[in-house]
């Protein structure tokens, strides 16, 4: 698809954010059972909760935008993910493989960030307000989940310590 | 490489950075060529040199620790950037690609600040404080590259508006 303007970016990255975040609901489930720790575990699995919800919020974005949802094939969030999961399966020790699966976390949330960040200033730019306040309620998530992964890297931390 | 304990992970985590890199110093004179606004342009220029230097502090860190400087395929970065470098293919207007640009390289950006960030608590955790310091030296340049890119963001708008 060629780009001409603003408007065909932002339906672009949306689209992009759409398939990462279809993509995580697939992710997750192996990292809630990679887990060894169990608050890591449950963090998992209610951020796929939250990570459905996200999809949800897209599909309504789509919806005032009078699109269809669809995605775009994302390299980046395939990257992100191949790379984690390649890694866990070379991590034989609990412990580190909770630390592993915290920095994967952590780059994963990262990259939302920064995705979300760019659609929202560009929703506002072309007066898509209704849209930018859904993208707004999920950043806010995302970066609260990255906020949480950092606590667990420290819990973690404790525990090795005690 | 099987990964046996924390100290693996770090070494890995170190060498995924350190191919990421690398590999970001190929893609900048792209960016640079593709910026139309010549602040922009600039930015990226000066980034590609503060990036040499944190090749050249990962050198040293591998030194302190004993080991060869080497790199580990990151398929996270070639996905970021790869997305990028396709995206900027398609997008003709000039504005538009600036925009694109900002976004795709905030991208690389926290990229790099999530694993810098993970490989910082690490080296504290190991007891490798002066690898730890010069990993936090250029953790802050990436924050302000990022800092850097969301004011180029804005002035672009401002740009826009005029």
């Amino acid at each position: 698809m060629a780009i001409k303007n603003l408007n065909d970016l932002f339906k672009h990255t949306l689209q992009d954010i759409y398939f990462a975040e279809n993509y995580i609901t697939k992710s997750l489930p192996k990292m809630v059972e990679s887990a060894n720790d169990e608050a890591l575990a449950q963090a998992f699995d209610s951020h796929l909760e939250e990570t459905r919800e996200h999809v949800a919020r897209l599909e309504e974005a789509f919806r005032l935008l009078g699109e269809e949802p669809s995605g775009e094939e994302c390299p980046a969030i395939e990257g992100i993910v191949g790379e984690a999961e390649e890694l866990l399966e070379e991590t034989e020790d609990a412990d580190t493989r909770d630390a592993a699966l915290i920095a994967a976390a952590q780059a994963v949330e990262h990259y939302e960030i920064t995705r979300y960040g760019s659609a929202i200033s560009w929703a506002k730019e072309l007066g898509h307000d209704e849209v930018a306040n859904l993208l707004v309620t999920t950043l806010e998530e995302e970066k609260n989940a990255d906020a949480k992964l950092l606590d667990l890297g420290k819990a973690r931390l404790n525990r090795k310590a005690a």
